[in-house]
């Protein structure tokens, strides 16, 4: 059974912000055979709702949520378990899994320090 | 003279949300010469002002801002500015550049990618 991944970012009124989420998402989806989403957990679209809509309607019964957060907040401690748990309700053919966010990964941090300490040293 | 670096998180209200930016910081205190302070924008301390005041007491003249942000919204382009504005006005001592978000940085977007796509293949 395909799994897909949805890349969970914050959202932002500001369209440019989202410009490293959009390359990301070019990048990976040229790579990758996994079905991959960007979703935004407010303030853009597409939102979580309309992902995890468009993904059942092709046939998609699992899903991993992965959020690209720097650190797990009130964000992922509250609200994105509550829009899981209302999208369970209203979409009972796909199973959603949130995971821990993308800054958790030790390579995150070594991938920090390696960009900050490149910058001081030029 | 010597440049100091202020790496600048959002902040929150939840203190496990800064787990990671304190290990960025331990981690790079260990490694480079220039004098590094983590600060942040609201939530939680130190903010951004604490930490420039402090810089200035030990005789920092020059300080750069690096946003620990994955892109530029309101925040970097607004709340940001105004903050480091009224900082020139109340430190006049020490000179702060607002770098770009390190999400900017090429070799961000790549780490992301590689974890990822090392995810999906475990």
């Amino acid at each position: 059974m395909t799994k897909a991944l949805i890349l969970l970012a914050h959202g932002s009124r500001d369209p440019n912000w989202r410009a490293p989420f959009d390359a990301l998402e070019t990048t990976l989806a040229q790579r990758q055979d996994t079905p991959l989403r960007l979703a935004y957990m407010e303030l853009c679209s597409p939102s979580l709702e309309q992902v995890v809509a468009d993904l059942e309607t092709i046939g998609i019964q699992q899903a991993d949520v992965l959020p690209l957060f720097f650190a797990a907040g009130r964000h992922l401690r509250e609200d994105v378990p509550s829009q899981i748990e209302a999208l369970h309700d209203a979409h009972s053919g796909i199973e959603l899994t949130l995971l821990a966010p993308i800054g958790d990964h030790p390579a995150f941090i070594d991938a920090l320090v390696n960009i900050i300490e490149s910058r001081s040293g030029s």
